[in-house]
């Protein structure tokens, strides 16, 4: 893998990129939709493709658990079983390990139980790492442990360390050469701890890093303060990765810092639930004030959806319960992230991010929270 | 409307024809998948379209009830409303309505509980119509009485003739000239009572005549039979369509006597709960003996599903219940359907209709039901 910085913003810590990975080129910054069983839900890898993807994520905690990595590897590896030709990114599956109810977390790793045969299993970073190669992503995670929120500084300073000590486990580890193996940089809200993990990370030289324990959930102020302290202890030859980021408001401020890469259910999620994305804000198309809407979900969105069909139509769709509501929802929903991370891209090259955001917020923030 | 019967069987008589649409050409013998709602289940009509698909279904019970023909009819008809520029058929909701448990039916309609806000309907031949009028398909169909199986002959005498009043009634009710109006032939399975149907109803002229009340569960054998008895009193130069059939086999057979067209929801349906189609017969992917089996669900097929996906990958989605399942599975369905359509036209034409159907049976059907 082959990360080129091609140029940073005059303004701001916005940077434009090119990742070659053995699947392709990424343009950064970047956006990966989430497919968490080896399938993004109710989109084929066509419609995925067709909604401007360079890049897809897929789940190591649920693959180990279902199909498992062995029949994946016996399919020919995550491309060929999913049918998806372009890069692939696997998370580690700490962040779903530590999010268990009856998790047990030791120096050495982490038990739990399987949720369909009800085992014990244990994960390890060896057997992070072994499982990532088998499934044969484009670029795998070091397995962390994600520090919940809020934590004491003490729970956090040792969890922290674990990390750090994981990550060198990780890398003697990891053994395929055509695939990149990304650090994950912990320690919670704590400037400290993350400008010490950040830098024993950099130490041991990995190919990207990214950003753990930002959970959305918690709020767009905090998630700036931890990018702001921990973005200038990552070297700027490497790409930024901030894991299961986020709203689109979330994703500009962090572009503004300088981040390259996100992750995040919100599109294909809020979709399945009737939430779709707008130029001007969320819309919720159960909504009976979309019973007699003629007009397309986003008036200037090409994306198929929006060629086709009405608000009202999907709203027929989703209050009769079609899984086509579900289909043109996660159409629309993926194509929109993907669509203004182009645009981010291209005000970048142009030197006008600022302005870009700016105007963004302006129409898409609702009326108290306009910039 | 215009039907051109382009050729019959030497052998036997399965017909090969042509019949004209505001909205496209229809290869004949034709199957129609259903889209209940306006919406295919689990596919796009884009994806409709790519399994070759001619012609669709839509169901005027359930739009009646939502959104409501007013609705589809200001969004500019159901073909725009559902964005499928190609043919449409719409049932008149007979089927529907005599299938609910709390009907009423009088001489001059059916009275029913809306089932979403528990009113009372009326549904009437005249406003069979109009729902129908206002929905803008292709081809409509009359509001007939469904007669349950089995039946007394006595009801089954009453209940024709009240379907032969309200032929007349829906003929005098039909202005839209860019509409065709089929007749649906009742009588149970009582020859006299098809004939007398079948002869009083082609006395009216309609541009089409429909088989009804011959549901699928009630077996193959009671299905030749009504068919055998009831097609030698339709014309010959007037397309013949067997409602709710059916099967593969089912429709081999009716082709064999000289049934046009056919609608179904078996193939999406099936495909929804794991069950697909192939040259050797029906195929159950959540069985464990799939979870390796790394072809595809027919090798021979050209649908994007099995171009692209192995069973033991669908396994893997049905098992994970991913929505993406009934989308690739679907796919497939009513691809084999439409391809089996494609090979039976092709085998009249080249006049080998019967060794077609002898050779597709002999993979097709399990060894003790074998031809």
């Amino acid at each position: 893998m082959n990360f080129t910085l091609i140029k940073t913003d005059t303004k701001t810590a916005a940077r434009l990129g090119k990742l070659v990975t053995p699947h392709g080129t990424i343009k950064t910054p970047v956006f990966m939709p989430v497919g968490t069983h080896a399938a993004m839900k109710a989109m084929t890898p066509l419609q995925v493709t067709e909604c401007g993807t360079q890049i897809l994520l897929s789940n190591t905690y649920h693959l180990h658990l279902r199909p498992g990595e062995a029949l994946v590897e016996k399919a020919g590896g995550l491309h060929k079983f999913m049918a998806w030709d372009g890069p692939i990114l696997t998370d580690s599956g700490g962040f779903q390990v530590f999010s268990l109810p009856n998790k047990r977390i030791t120096d050495k790793g982490a038990f739990f139980r399987h949720e369909i045969t009800g085992e014990e299993v244990f994960l390890d970073p060896a057997k992070a790492i072994a499982i990532q190669e088998a499934l044969g992503a484009d670029i795998i995670m070091n397995f962390d442990e994600c520090i919940p929120y809020p934590c004491e500084k003490g729970y956090a300073e040792q969890s922290t360390r674990k990390t750090l000590r994981w990550a060198e486990e990780c890398k003697k580890a990891h053994t395929r050469k055509d695939q990149a193996l990304f650090a994950i940089v912990q320690g919670s809200i704590y400037p400290d701890l993350r400008a010490i993990c950040a830098e024993q990370l950099v130490k041991m030289d990995f190919p990207g890093y990214a950003i753990g324990g930002v959970s959305v959930g918690e709020g767009l102020e905090l998630l700036k303060k931890v990018v702001d302290f921990t973005v200038p202890h990552l070297p700027s030859n490497k790409p930024r990765y901030l894991m299961g980021v986020g709203l689109p408001e979330d994703i500009l401020e962090s572009v503004e810092r300088g981040i390259d890469m996100f992750d995040c259910v919100i599109p294909t999620r809020f979709a399945r639930s009737a939430t779709l994305f707008t130029n001007r804000g969320r819309i919720r198309l159960t909504n009976r004030k979309y019973r007699r809407d003629f007009y397309p979900v986003e008036p200037n969105c090409s994306c198929y959806t929006c060629k086709n069909f009405t608000r009202a139509y999907l709203h027929h769709l989703f209050v009769s319960n079609e899984v086509l509501s579900a289909i043109l929802a996660s159409i629309h929903n993926v194509h929109f992230y993907l669509n203004m991370m182009t645009e981010i891209r291209t005000a970048i090259a142009e030197d006008r991010f600022q302005q870009y955001k700016r105007n963004f917020l302006e129409f898409y923030l609702p009326g108290d929270k306009k910039p």
